[in-house]
């Protein structure tokens, strides 16, 4: 798509860091990112969010996703990686990616992501459960 | 895992508000939510991590987080989603969980999840790409 940033890092015509360019996508670093090393992967066509990815992609996008993770990980020696999605809410561009950001124990994100609240009873929860597997795609 | 609290569920002596049983995993309420309606995917299996999820098993599994994601939103008529796995840092259990979170515009998370840096020169990017590039293990 032309105006999309992330088309223009596929096309060769927007400059990255790159970790990876496959058929299944790319891979290259978030020059704005959370810790050193925080990576996006994509698809290589422009497809807005994690719904509409075409079934037959699943495999190709999150087998680099995983690896991604592997390597980040591993080669920048962190402890454990964090691995998001935002689709549409908090999503700053409308091309699918998943970000890959290295984490280590009191890099001082403990308990930063998660505000928690709970369900006012059983029923409310019976009622969402409900909302939610009526909407359940088949597979 | 006798005291993993996910593999109870998948045996079915821990309860849970259940969304999606399948042979690729399970999709159920997080007890203690971002917002009602977050839920978790997990793999049968126990498996730990996203580095750790055979690859033959990628396909189900994310297949089934899409297709929860899709449901969470037009289910609970949200905007968006936020879909988000923590590897060891961050990760209460020990057992990969993907969080699928309903999103809203204005739900007050705006900017609430991304502290970002900058890096210091080009030259560090390169080399910090370098090191993740070398770590990525073969498809």
């Amino acid at each position: 798509m032309a105006d999309c940033v992330f088309c223009g890092i596929v096309a060769g015509s927007v400059p990255a860091f790159m970790i990876a360019s496959e058929d299944a996508g790319l891979a290259f670093l978030d020059l704005r990112p959370v810790f050193p090393g925080h990576t996006l992967v994509i698809p290589r066509d422009h497809i807005e969010t994690l719904p509409d990815l075409p079934k037959e992609q699943i495999p190709g996008y999150f087998g680099l996703v995983q690896r991604v993770a592997v390597a980040v990980q591993a080669g920048l020696e962190a402890d454990g990686t964090f691995v998001a999605m935002n689709n549409t809410v908090s999503q700053s561009v409308p091309h699918l990616h998943t970000h890959v950001v290295p984490r280590r124990r009191k890099d001082g994100l403990r308990g930063f992501f998660w505000p928690r609240t709970k369900y006012g009873a059983d029923l409310e929860a019976t009622e969402i459960a409900e909302k939610i597997r009526a909407a359940l795609p088949a597979s």
